[in-house]
Formats: structure tokens, sequence, C-alpha cells
């Protein structure tokens, strides 16, 4: 194949896409800006403009207070109900709260309450460091007896599933993994590693933030028993928007949120003195939600739902075996190694690379070339694949920018001092 | 005087107002509505529509990922830097982050650790209860020594303020008071309480939700150690808005977060599985702030500082002074109660009426009286006086109003079961 013969297979591809047309429906401010980092910010849906309208005009500048009677406190729950058809839940297991963070911090917090006698917390480290910052917080409040162990993967791609099997224990109260993890795009198999945990007793808490919107999910059919996501990558909620938090039903009234906040009070506006949880999922609530942030997570997620997450993630795998292939023709001479599994099943929505000039590459992407991918220390260059939007036009200049970078030596202007982009 | 005569002494008094220019910089989308709850939820800035045009369009819709490093990341020191001046900090002092309650919990627990030996935190029963429940919380954690005191207020009005001195002793780890009662409006002596609790060893953290911007508070006069404080009453920073936070500069080395976030890491790209404090401020950050409500609280506080606090406040007295001669001439005669301090030291920027039928005049006032007050339960009807746009004629309507909805009997028509709004 020549190259102009490989453009012209990309957009005959992109032409015979049937989701190509969602693209449509995002804010595509740059027509030459080639965006891989959807899973870490998502674009703009164009329905979020006119939401955000809305929510400033009339909703905060008009309606003023009144709005919190009028669809802002319920806002919780109802775009909790959508996302939590994206994950296999129901819909009141799913509300929005918070941030990641502080959602991890209140169900990990609360499965240790209710799994008295057992101490260890389990998981690995390929899971978010911020997941683990947390972790330690909880770890540093509890007693001594209380312990976070981190199974090491292997090769820093591949989950240490066999490690994490073995080392669960009647100590284990909790595991907790990234189901897609953030460097490699490996992808959990939910369903094994729940169950594994149930055996020993252990509840299991998945944080779904690079999966949700980009990877069917199906907690029920994994007996999932917690779970936490952002709302930011494959959700296209917004910056920072705010994270959801998911519990099966039956322990939803057996948790106690130690974040005891008002908007989890049961009689709001009793304003009694004492703390007492509402039933049902509003508990995990803590502070009044930043509604701005808030509401413009749900246009995003109707978009998906418009769509369908499994057609979605078939666009996805088709487009991650397109730029593998792509990699081992081009790239992989060129000193780029995958740093992401081969196998379909076992891969979540992005593709990882590394190189030894992994950042400097980087930057001359960023700055020469229109291309906004991600970086992950040492040496990832992260693609973030986004089928709602992602042509396999990007795919493929995206490859061969990577390769000019290097066979013209353009990344030797930049310095590892950098700055680096979340 | 006569009713005529009256209605033109206020709006001679809006004439005389050199604020009154103000209340064009805030969308006014009512005229006729009367908005007396800008305590509860500040009006929206024109300045910030403005911005959130921005923040969607250019931020998110066309800057994507990299708007991070072009203000996203140091947006919580950016406002609360501007924040600072409007509570007598150090620009370096504040930081913009989650909600007041989630802030609390941290700097609660945070102040707990430092003072080890010590196990009791002192508050009283004017406190928000929001707050009262994040206590409740932090004690549930610790170990069985540590209690929660709540020294009970005599009349609900004032402040137990030598019950709370007299309670101060080698127990007290944390005095925490709200500086502006919300029901009452009652106004603490900061730096009196200061002074009397570290006379016991104890620290002081203040909610300052009742009284930024709308007060002056000079955190450093009172030598005060922690504060936390709402952007979304005062301050106009919209629904639900991110809080914010004080920790004076001697004591932010010595604290550490419990919320141990990806935010508050030293490095924040480096991706190290340990948790490692940032110095200074950002180590009180958790999570990825929500951009869009976080961004549109810059306006609401420049809007304040250009108008200068001291003016505000000096309006504000002037205003509510108004409000309760008028309560006493027209109101006081048909048992409505007055339930915020009389002397102007000891009050905040709001005035709280009582009445035997106060839940039942209040929804008489919002729907056929195009007056929006809030209320408090038992029978508080919460009047919010904001310098920056209520009106002489807003506070002289609201009383002639309150007293037709008693004297038609308008009230009657309505239930006690209605539902509440914030």
């Amino acid at each position: 194949m020549t190259i102009s013969t490989d453009l012209a297979y990309a957009d005959r591809l992109d032409a015979q896409d049937d989701l190509g047309h969602f693209r449509d429906r995002f804010m595509i401010a740059e027509d030459e800006l080639i965006y891989m980092d959807g899973n870490s910010l998502g674009r703009l849906p164009m329905a979020a403009t006119e939401l955000a309208t809305d929510m400033i005009h009339q909703q905060w500048g008009t309606r003023l207070i009144r709005s919190w009677n009028e669809g802002w406190f319920t806002a919780p729950e109802r775009i909790g109900a959508k996302i939590a058809h994206l994950i296999g839940a129901h819909e009141d297991e799913v509300i929005v709260a918070e941030s990641t963070s502080i959602n991890l911090f209140k169900l990990v917090m609360a499965a240790l309450r209710l799994q008295s006698g057992r101490a260890h917390i389990l998981t690995d480290d390929l899971n978010f460091p911020s997941d683990l910052y947390i972790l330690q917080g909880v770890i540093e409040l509890l007693d001594k007896q209380h312990q976070l162990e981190i199974m090491p993967s292997a090769d820093g791609v591949y989950g240490p599933v066999s490690a994490l099997q073995a080392r669960l224990s009647e100590q284990t109260a909790l595991l907790t993994l990234s189901h897609t993890v953030f460097k490699s795009g490996y992808l959990y198999d939910m369903a094994a590693l729940t169950a594994a945990a149930h055996d020993a007793g252990s509840l299991v808490l998945w944080d779904l933030s690079h999966s949700v919107g980009a990877v069917p999910v199906d907690l029920h059919a994994a007996n999932a028993d917690l779970a936490i996501g952002c709302t930011y990558k494959y959700l296209n909620g917004g910056p920072g928007a705010p994270a959801f938090l998911y519990v099966r039903r039956d322990l939803q009234e057996k948790l106690l949120n130690p974040l005891s906040g008002w908007m989890g009070q049961r009689d709001l506006f009793d304003f009694k003195l004492d703390y007492q949880p509402a039933p049902g999922l509003r508990r995990f609530l803590t502070g009044t939600p930043p509604m701005m942030s808030l509401a413009l997570i749900e246009p995003g997620v109707e978009l998906l739902l418009e769509a369908g997450i499994d057609k979605l993630r078939a666009k996805s795998l088709r487009q991650s075996n397109y730029l593998i292939q792509l990699w081992q023709r081009e790239l992989e001479p060129l000193g780029f190694t995958l740093k992401t599994p081969r196998e379909a099943q076992q891969r979540g929505s992005h593709v990882s690379l590394g190189h030894q000039e992994g950042l400097r590459i980087d930057l001359a992407l960023i700055n020469d070339m229109q291309v906004l991918p991600d970086f992950r220390a040492p040496d990832n260059i992260r693609l973030g694949i986004t089928p709602l939007y992602t042509t396999y036009r990007d795919i493929y200049q995206t490859v061969l920018r990577l390769k000019a970078i290097v066979t013209e030596r353009l990344y030797e202007k930049y310095s590892t001092d950098a700055p680096i982009v979340t």
C-alpha cells in the first residue's frame, strides 16, 4: 500500500461508519486538530452549549433559588439513572456526587466498617495513583491493623490476575481495581475477579473511569458490590464534572457515608441537629452539588445512550485494531513499543505507545503536528479512541505524524523539562 | 407617614445610594420579582454570563485539554487569593476546593490529628446542621474518647458565648462556630472567641458561609487558625459552586488532608504510587475541580472587591436597620417577632422574622406577592440583604406585602405540608 492508498482506505472506513454522523453532534472548533485525548477530557456536545445557556440565563439568572425545586435537587439521581444504563445497573443504584476520589473515600470507608474483622484492602500498581492516594488516606485514619496491599504487574501492561487471586484471604475486606487500566488500557475480567473476591468473603469496588461510555460494563452480571467513575472522560461531561458512584441495592441500607453531609440527610429541611441518613443512594451525597458542572453531564450521557454502547464498543475495537496494525507496520520499526494488550477482550478504548523519546515525541506531536494525545510517565504516548467522534482518518494521520517526528527527528528541539498536560 | 410618603422615602434612599449602580451588573430578569434570598443563592453577575460562554465555547469546546495548562490548574489558588482580600487573609492562605462540608471534614480531621491528647470538639446548636452532621461523621471515625460538645443557645438568637468560654478546657481540641448564624443572623465576636480558645490551647475553625462578602472579616486580626466558607451566597458564585478554605500560614505544613487526593499531590504528573502532600495549600485539594462551577465564582468576587467590603457593610447595616424599623412599626403589631439581634455589631446581613403562621406566610409571599425570601423551620422567614443589588424599595415592599398577607389573611389558603425551598 502507498500512503495515498492508505488515506483513501481510512476515508472509506469513515464513509462506511454508521456512527460517523455523531461527530456532528460535537463542537469541532478546529477542523485541523486531531483530538486523541477524549479519554482524558471528552469533547463538548453541542446540546451542552444550549443547556449551558439555559442553566445560566434561565435556571440561575431568572428562576434563581426556585430552580432547586425545579430539577436541581433531583439531578444527582436523574443523571445517575441514565449512567446506570451504560453500566448494567438499576436506575436507583447510581448517583452523581462529588469527585471520583471523594466517592472512593466514602465507599471504601463504608465497606471497611461493614467488613469488621477484615483489615486488608487489596489492589494493584496499575490502579490510578489518585485512587492509591485515597486508599493511603483511608488507612491512615484507621487503626494500625489496616493494610493496603498493592500487587505489582509483571510488565506494567497486564493486570496481575493470578497474584491478586492468590492474595485474597479471610483478611481481605475489599478488592478494588481500575476496570480499564489508565496507562496500558488493560481491561480486567470483572466477573472473574469479582467472583474470586466473593469466594474469599471480600467486597469488590471497581473504578470505571476509563470504562464507562467506552466499554460495555455489566455490574449486575458480575454481581459487583461497589463502583465509582468519572464523567469527564468518555461521558463528555465537561472539565472536572462530578463523578458517580454505584452501590448494589442490597448493600445500600447497610453502608454509611463517613462524609455525612446535609445533602444525604433524611429530612433536608427539618434542620434537625442529628444526622439521619436518607434511604437509598442519597445518603452518599455530601455537599451541595456544583450545579453548572453537574447539569452539563446529561447531554453527553444521552448521546452515548442514543448511539448504543455495544455499537460504540464494536467501533472502538475496529479503530484500536486499525491503530495497532498501523503501529506494527509504520512505528514498530522506529522503536515504538505497544504498551496495550493486543487481545481485544483485554483492551479498553485507548492505545499506549512507548518510545525512549516518548516525552519529546509527545511534545512535537502537540506543538508541530496538530495532534493532541496525552502522556503518562515515563514514556507512554496515550491515544484515546472515542468512537462518537474519532475518525479513521484521525488515527491514520496520527500514526503518519508520529512516524514523521521520528524519521525527521523533529523531537530533538524539545526538552524533557516541559510541563505535561493531564 | 403615609404609605405613599414611605415609598417615596425608600426611593430617595435608593437614589442616594452610591452602591446602587451595582445592581445593573447583575441579571435582573423579572423586574417585578423582589429577591430577598441572595444569602442562599446570589444573583447572576452579568460578567459571569460572558465568562460562561467563553468557558463553554473557547476553553472547553476549542482549547479542550490544553485549558488545564491555560488557567484551570491554577484557578483554585487564583480565585482563593481574591477571596482572601475579603476575609483579612494572605493570598496564599485561601484556596477554592470541593464543598463547605468536605472542606470542614478535611480541616477538622487535620486539626484533631495535630491536637493529639485533646479529644473534644466544641460548637453550638446555632451552627449549620450541615456542619454538625460532618462533625458527627468525624467523631464516628475516631476512637471512643472523641466527643462533640454542642452548647445550646438560650433563645435561639444569640450565641452562647459565656457557656462556650466556660466549656473550653485542656480537653478542647477545636472550637468551631458559624461566624454569622444561619437562622438568626447573630454575628460572633471572632477575635474574642478565638482568643479565649487559644488561651485554652484549642484551635478555632470559623464557618464564614454567611459572612463572606457581607460582613468584613479579619482572620489575621483575630489570629484565626482555620476557616471555611461558601461561594454561592453573598459571593454570587453560582448554584453549588465550590467552597473555600483558609489555613493560617504557620499551620499549613503541620496539617495533613485526610482526603489525600491527586490534586494535592506534590508532583502531579510523576504518577508516583505514594502520596506526598504538595507544599502550601494545594495539599488541601482532593479531586479534579468542577471547572464550570469553579470558574464562575470569579466575577462575583470581583464585584465585591470593586464595591469594597466596608462600604457594603455600611449599606447592609443601613438596610437591615431600615427593615427592623419597618418591622417594628408595621409587623410587630401583627404578631411578627424579630429573631435577629438589634445590635448592629452583632448582626450579619439578614433579618429573620418569626410568626406563628410563618410557613404559610412564606408561601403566600412567594406565590402571591412576587417576593422570594427563604424559610427556616420552625417559623423563620429569612430576609437576606445583599447590598450589591437589594434596594430600599425591595425592603419596603417586602414589609408591606408581609403586612397585607396577615391583615388580609392571604396565608389561609396554604397548607403547612408544602415543600420548602433551600
